[in-house]
């Protein structure tokens, strides 16, 4: 009988999955092709889509079924034939509808239509950089967000309500235990390198057309494994990826003629998590296994590609040699100039386009911000000053004006608070995995050179991508790595890399 | 107190709407951007939206607030305070209601299942010239169709229940009538053209560069008055419009890069699809009043835009300035060798690609197989021979294969049967109302000549676009020609025309 209650659920949980899948498209869409002029008329199906959804996951019958099988309120398993993927999806499942029935659906609503008109304000915004055209909205968000905090509800903090729905079980006091230990091993670093001689880039901020650009960042995604078949390249504003199902893995990227880094790290890091998209498993397509385990883990995958893999020496030799065949302003350049180019380090405004050094830096001090609004410490309107200052104090450098400050995500603006620390905690879990991963690939820079990705692929697949959700995060880190969940693998090798290369 | 009623109608039928609208954007993502492998993940989430659509459609809430304006049996409206639209809108409604509560919604997720595989076997099939390997599935659309026409109802004959879906209060027999004067008119006309000399065409085949090609046609969407903040044209297989909102209008064309035309007048007819769906009341959206009337008013301005504009001598003058501008081809060609060029009469195979005499011919062939197919008389095995029968009969040619025969429309495939009659009776009603036009608009050829349209918008607006479904065909046709629905203005036209060009 369970079984017949258990797939009951999973069919629930697809239908939920593929509503989300709709929804998902509909924003890539406004994203890429859709005429500017739609844009409230998108706003009114992406809130109807969103509101059938939230409906979709607060299903009575859907809690009638779960809570027959584990109980709501203990989470103890109710019927005793259960396998471990069921015991973790019943899990999973139980902490998205906890977390659904709290939200009232005039919430939703709420939400959706404040936050698709605060994206329009926050572009018009930016581009006049004009932060206090942007401040009543931002109000708006950040009071949603703390009624949203009240009604899932807290122990601490109202920020972990938040942080949970990102970071499924991740605590804001453990993010700033790890974050002050970040500080206090990289703001020495930055500052050292500051001191340094910088290489030259010049090679790198020349003249690259367009089509060029584009049919490069399509060949790299077909040798990291993502095909035509199943997935797509498109431009857009901010580079994105999203994976609707393992056959429908969509990633944008965004092209300057005058910096072709911008597109290539872009393109490794989407296809990242392009890959872990297409390498979840279809079978439990719709159910907690058949999905990414979180933003952070996600995170992960992507900064391994750009990161460990793309801005390491092997790779840089791999794409030195094939930038020669399509651009001759690399003729006369070096892997080991080369490599030294795409890995100098300069704090700079713009969190994207950070270095891996400085790049810790943008996101605790956005962290460090929210979690102010949130707990209501921090007033909107004090943003700038301490956006501001906080670039003083971490990277040694102020915004000339907000565009290139505060207002230069669009994160706030489509409602997500809670979000921005997944982009760290992703970097020190992709260290973490990756010391597992040289152990099991000694040889692996050696394949790189050769072009060969497959076996990373195989590796992710076999530790990360096939479980879904069936672990959580700290299960999934001690079992790959043998370990806590730690900075000390992220802080140890950005000190190394980069004394290696500056000192 | 109606007021109030009318007004959660009015809210209702915009929900409905706005589900399908979001269909419709799944189908253009299908055919324009999303992966093959895809197919199957797209058609769960096409059924999943399918279904929730007819739940809107078919809410109690809905049919109770409805029969408390207008009665469901009698059509007898309850209330007095209605003005015209109010009535027109509840008549509507009624209609569309009372329609979709007959078919139940396994029937929905039945055939949204079988023709989202069709489609996929359709083209696989097509491909290789093979009919036996659709024929199958082509019986489990016909079987599917016949059974919707049970479940519809119909007083006279079973056609006329898939008729009335695409055609609303067209019947069968009427058709019929309308069909057999103009294979009378129509079939002596093309064997006399067969008989004279073609004129010279190979300016029209050279080779023209796909983006050349791309660039032109958003030029003469531009001069149509179609822009890039409200409207898009992309590459597909097939060309098609849909228009989700007067704020984003999605049209496609295809490119040979060895035939100008094609593309061009794709553009073209995409084009006046697109004005049509631009320029309904946004302020009535998701209501009667704000939709287009019926398919076959819906082609009467794709054929006008076309034919009527884009066929026409002013026109070529016109179109041959711009192409002299862009391709080195055109240099000594004069109007009127491009004007005799584009019109070309040369009895052919694919319907899409069909001159303006013959077209009739190809569509009225698929009228009377998809006819006899419902009211059983004609076996789906049965097709290959009688549709070249036909062919030989009304064309005077026979298909070699069967892709240049009954496999190369996707339609029956996507399950519309009773759709075709659409296209020719989209003609008709586009002589019909010319006729109008040109009284209005005597000197509408030198404008034209100059590249000027807006005036020719805005006449379509004031007498088609505005009402939306307000008056039916018939009314509107009453209204804006004088006179009853009749073929005869569209043999004048073309007998007039070809009789010029050819005798």
């Amino acid at each position: 009988m369970s079984n017949a209650t258990y797939h009951k659920l999973c069919e629930l949980s697809k239908t939920a999955a593929l509503q989300q899948s709709i929804l998902s498209l509909l924003k890539w869409d406004q994203e890429t092709y859709m005429p500017l002029e739609a844009v409230d008329f998108r706003a009114s199906q992406i809130s109807l889509l969103a509101s059938q959804l939230h409906r979709l996951q607060t299903k009575k019958s859907f809690g009638r079924l779960l809570g027959s099988l584990i109980d709501l309120k203990t989470g103890n398993f109710l019927v005793s034939d259960l396998s471990p993927e069921q015991k973790a999806c019943l899990y999973e499942w139980k902490r998205d509808y906890l977390n659904a029935i709290k939200i009232p659906v005039s919430f939703i609503k709420e939400l959706t239509e404040t936050t698709s008109r605060a994206c329009f304000i926050w572009a018009e915004a930016r581009k006049s950089q004009n932060f206090s055209h942007f401040a009543p909205w931002l109000q708006k968000v950040v009071d949603l967000n703390r009624k949203q905090a009240q009604l899932l509800g807290y122990s601490d903090h109202p920020y972990d309500a938040l942080l949970d729905l990102f970071e499924p079980e991740m605590k804001t006091q453990e993010v700033e235990a790890i974050f002050s230990r970040l500080k206090a091993a990289l703001i020495p670093l930055i500052k050292e390198i500051k001191t340094k001689k910088s290489p030259d880039r010049s090679f790198l901020k020349d003249e690259f057309p367009p089509e060029a650009q584009m049919k490069l960042g399509k060949h790299l995604l077909t040798a990291m494994g993502l095909h035509t078949e199943n997935s797509r390249l498109d431009l857009s504003h901010h580079p994105f990826c999203i994976h609707l199902h393992p056959t429908d893995i969509r990633m944008t990227t965004r092209i300057d003629r005058h910096d072709l880094m911008s597109n290539i790290f872009s393109v490794i890091h989407e296809g990242g998590h392009g890959l872990y998209g297409k390498g979840l498993n279809s079978q439990f397509y719709g159910t907690p296994l058949g999905d990414t385990r979180s933003c952070g883990i996600d995170e992960s995958q992507s900064r391994w590609w750009e990161t460990r893999i793309g801005r390491s020496y092997p790779f840089s030799e791999y794409l030195l040699t094939l930038l020669k065949k399509e651009f001759p302003q690399f003729k006369n350049v070096n892997t080991q100039q080369f490599y030294q180019a795409i890995n100098t380090v300069n704090p700079s405004f713009i969190r994207v386009e950070a270095d891996e050094v400085t790049y810790g830096m943008h996101v605790i001090l956005r962290f460090e911000i929210e979690k102010s609004l949130i707990e209501g410490s921090l007033k909107v309107n004090d943003i700038p000053d301490v956006w501001n200052q906080k670039m003083v104090d971490y990277l040694g450098i102020k915004p000339p004006n907000d565009a290139l400050g505060c207002l230069q995500d669009i994160h706030w603006s489509f409602g997500s608070i809670g979000y921005f620390p997944t982009y760290t905690l992703g970097n020190i879990y992709a260290a973490q995995f990756f010391k597992a991963f040289e152990k099991a690939y000694p040889d692996w820079d050696k394949r790189v050179i050769q072009g060969e990705f497959s076996f990373i692929n195989e590796w992710l697949k076999e530790n990360i991508y096939q479980w879904g959700r069936q672990y959580t995060v700290q299960e999934l880190t001690q079992k790959i790595s043998g370990k806590a969940l730690s900075e000390k693998d992220y802080i140890d090798y950005l000190t190394a890399k980069y004394h290696h290369l500056y000192m």
